[in-house]
């Protein structure tokens, strides 16, 4: 950590921060230029954080060196981590995210009732999903749009799960909530709006299933692996962080998805990285070119809503694919998985 | 509503919209323009704004024209809502947000003990302060920061509300924490990062405390009378907005805090406007000149941080005014207040 | 466009709009609903869209249907613009961008000097390149960095052409410079920054030379298409369009690259997309994935930064990639190219 | 300036490092923590910064300690710069910019004709407008909106300022056009898309009239003083700084005016601030409160669109005042000047 002073920063100023500085365990070294005096902290910075030095007399400004998470971090471990799904019964198979293969989740926004989740998860399956999505507890701007069918969802859910052999990821959004998902869910999913829903975190990180954390809108990549480090820190390390668009001035797209969170990600963390060209463009169209982009950038994995009737969705139907357009988009979506030495899981 | 068809719209398309508008209970009324065909749905646009539409071939985009909101608008209830604190003991005076008075409210970030809050307190009170303000359970990007006290800091403020006659205000994070909240606390805060936590919403919306909303940092102010709207229609209308900062571009301040909001929100609506620009600057030396704009903006009350000890706080000591910095400000408002035709409450 | 009326507008306020309208040579339809009275603007928009009609008593306000854009847009020429640049000599070749192959241009961020011009040229165009890039007037948020060399650079560029029979694009940042640089460089280049430079557009207008236009850091999809409209109605719509990356609160990367905007650009224009991931990210280790990223959204064209001692670089050192990764990331390419039907030009 | 380096930095990269430092003529000066080792730039950060530090092996990434203004910074010049504007005639008076008057620029956005401009002049004069404000050379975003009577507007504005005693400013678009501007305006003004057209920034830095820099959409605090930096630097320091609203995800607003500019301004530099409510917001309700909240906050000038008929102005009708409402806004302008010592001019 680096405490820049300012110009006109006396030395009794100087002498009292230095004094705190040790008194707190950690070293100070000063550099003094011509027109700045700098103050670094040698030693864990995050002893040091946790002080509030831009309140002392005499500091400008404080700029930090390390990065504030590291369980999340590529340096607390180099091999990428494997989420593996273990076959949800004798018709099931393994699933492994963050391997060679890239596994789809699709399905639809909201889980509207039974037999329409048999059918587009009987199709998403043949096409190639690995994993079947839904919503049964959804976050709604509105208090008078459709709030999902709750637990009589989940329970749709779990009889498809298995009548097919398809693990799923189901939201939670509230604490109460968590143990029901956790009995029932293969993934349990943190929606984008709940990312910093700290309590949520620490209780999913008692939980022993993986969590899809998504990120928030208006939230950095940074902000999003540290919500991952919460859940780390509480003893669950089965994280996969999903990118799913964020909110910026352009108008035409619903959010913007951001591809380079992607590399970004592989970069400086070990966790495997999954993308949701629905929710990050709002748009039909868009779908396909982006899920392709994706998986050029590096995602591990794809959540894509698939419903059968988008008519009638009961959430999200614009940006919802038929099923035999999401079959369509995953033979594109093979092709471009080898051209960066991944297959397509399922096909 | 207004639905934009695609210039290759066919007439069966048209057709089928126009028979499902009908089947939902609404009048369809057909402009067919020589470069685009649009369709008006005439009635309570809320029915169709639960409806796909732009799921529906033929449809380029739709376009609403009713407010989302009902009971947070304007047009709802004329008359501006006032929020009254009943007096907390023989030593307090009634509160009222959104009157002639503007209320402000001070205290620390994070309460961190019983004798710096009482001495805190003591010194806002003095200088003005309507309202105490201090967090129990604390949202923090990092699981290594402090957590807050919680139960213990609720405790804390209670005696002091006691001691002092101040009524207080404090934030729930969680469903689960509620109850004991709503017990203690005057006014319940739901945090920026909570804003669009519906099942908190809904949970609140069974309380009978008034609730200060805070703007999440990439809410739109309709997300945000959305998400009052979520209170108010589980039963509870006692709600004070509060704008706080929204994340851009800029690096310099912490957030950038958008007076402009409180002039749209006295437009749209009747709820009282609360800023913040503790938390909406980041910045210690930019707090006066935005609580005065804030003021010359409308706003109906101030939320202030203030800490005997900024070195030592546990959180955001770098933004928080000492005592003595907090009834100068106090002084320098009142001439604005003025200015507007308002006074500060408690001077 | 839909005019969108308040509450209580009045008869005669109705009436004085619906009077404005046809005296415009326009047809007015109004539909009365229930809560709220709008009333349609038939016929060519563009003459009400210049009108004030928001400052008519009675708008509450005004929603536009059709797109501002028209020679620029999807519905004035269904089929995809070829941009052709013919030999520049007997060593060089057509290039064709907005074909099957996708066109690559390297260089350096700013021209240095001949040397090391010739030496990064000529690696480029053994590993694909087909065009060389290079700025000799350089646009420096600082007046103290490296400002370019000015005409010298188009000298060096224009040398380097004929030695290897590439052709050159290179930025031009003041209407006094559109003459040289219409007269040496075989694609002018329009800066993020000037994208929105209307004097600059209307005189590129009148050249004939294919215009690179860069979307604006804070620009949105449709005031690009709105600024390549400006330079087609004043003559030349030989346009190439450049995603660059947009400006959010993400601070990780320089830039946020919006590979969705390759997609809608697809969707509602004829003009050819070109991606420049250097720019777009800042980040060396991000190129490759954001480049491959960008062929599997469908871009035509890509531009990347190279540089033969980027420790030595006047400019963009740290974003710029060495000749030999260069190289290597082109084999890369390929793959994905042929993933998605399309091939990279020169390799 | 600190170089972080990478964790796996081997001496030969930091040696490599500290001898280039070091042949630039700069101290370095190590500090090696047990997680991470730094390099400190001692004396003149401006002549590192041009060097691309980030691109050297080794390095993680670097992080700058002096701010990379000098001429614009409040270390420069510790007084605040007035900016005085001779009268025009025997009819007008010394206006003075950055003193206690606050100095209110109106009229409308375009010039449109002789007689429009004379009405809105006088009434706005005797309002209490000390300068008449009037756009000839208009940035329009689409090539069929008006875009100004060009060399006819400015003739219109310089016989009206010569019948009122009015100082007038004008916007400069184009290098081509900066001799006639500069002979007829008394200010000359940068739009916001120009603020980083660098190529007018330094003919401007040639004249000797004071020049009105608007803020960009999408440009930093610390972009709009480079930029202000590249005119002192050609050789003029008369700038006044003009905050107008920055490009944000809310979309009520046509722009989100960011008053906490004014007191980071302030802070940072010794230029005078100007604010734009009417572009800022673009909404007629909302130019009062934040004209207000502007004063408030500290700014020394105003800059307001009035029209005496909003429904015919050829831009921006609706945001602009009707004389009448113009008057009444600085009447309540008055009182909260007053609270903060300063006064209205004119009035």
């Amino acid at each position: 950590m680096i405490i820049v002073l300012k110009r006109d920063a006396t030395q009794e100023e100087v002498d009292h921060i230095i004094a705190s500085i040790q008194e707190w365990g950690l070293e100070a070294d000063i550099s003094r230029g011509k027109e700045q005096t700098v103050i670094g902290i040698l030693g864990d910075e995050s002893v040091a954080r946790n002080k509030p030095l831009e309140a002392f007399p005499g500091v400008d400004h404080v700029m930090q060196v390390q990065k504030p998470y590291k369980r999340a971090s590529a340096e607390f471990k180099a091999e990428p981590t494997k989420i593996v799904i273990p076959p949800v019964n004798s018709k099931g198979r393994e699933i492994v995210i963050g391997g060679e293969e890239i596994v789809v989740s699709a399905g639809p926004c909201s889980v509207e009732g039974r037999d329409m989740l048999v059918e587009i998860a009987t199709k998403a399956k043949a096409a190639g999903a690995g994993i079947l999505r839904g919503g049964a507890f959804k976050p709604r701007s509105s208090p008078y749009s459709f709030q999902g069918l709750g637990v009589d969802g989940v329970r749709f859910l779990t009889d498809v799960r298995a009548e097919l052999g398809m693990p799923i990821v189901t939201e939670v959004m509230d604490t109460r909530d968590v143990e029901l998902i956790e009995e029932y869910s293969d993934i349990i999913q943190v929606g984008a709006r709940n990312m910093q829903n700290f309590s949520l975190l620490k209780v999913l990180g008692g939980t022993d299933k993986p969590i899809l954390l998504k990120r928030g809108l208006s939230n950095t990549i940074e902000e999003l692996l540290m919500s991952a480090e919460y859940i780390m820190n509480s003893g669950n390390d089965r994280i996969i962080l999903c990118e799913r668009g964020i909110r910026t001035f352009e108008t035409y797209t619903r959010n913007t998805l951001d591809l380079s969170a992607v590399a970004v990600i592989k970069n400086e963390s070990h966790l495997p990285v999954m993308i949701d060209p629905s929710h990050g463009t709002g748009i039909r169209a868009l779908i396909e070119p982006m899920a392709r982009a994706g998986i050029a950038a590096g995602a591990d994995a794809l959540m894509i809503e698939v419903h059968n009737n988008p008519e009638e969705a009961f959430s999200d139907g614009p940006q919802s694919l038929l099923p035999e357009d999401f079959a369509k988009l995953m033979q594109g979506l093979e092709k471009v998985a080898g051209a960066v030495n991944r297959r397509i899981g399922g096909r």
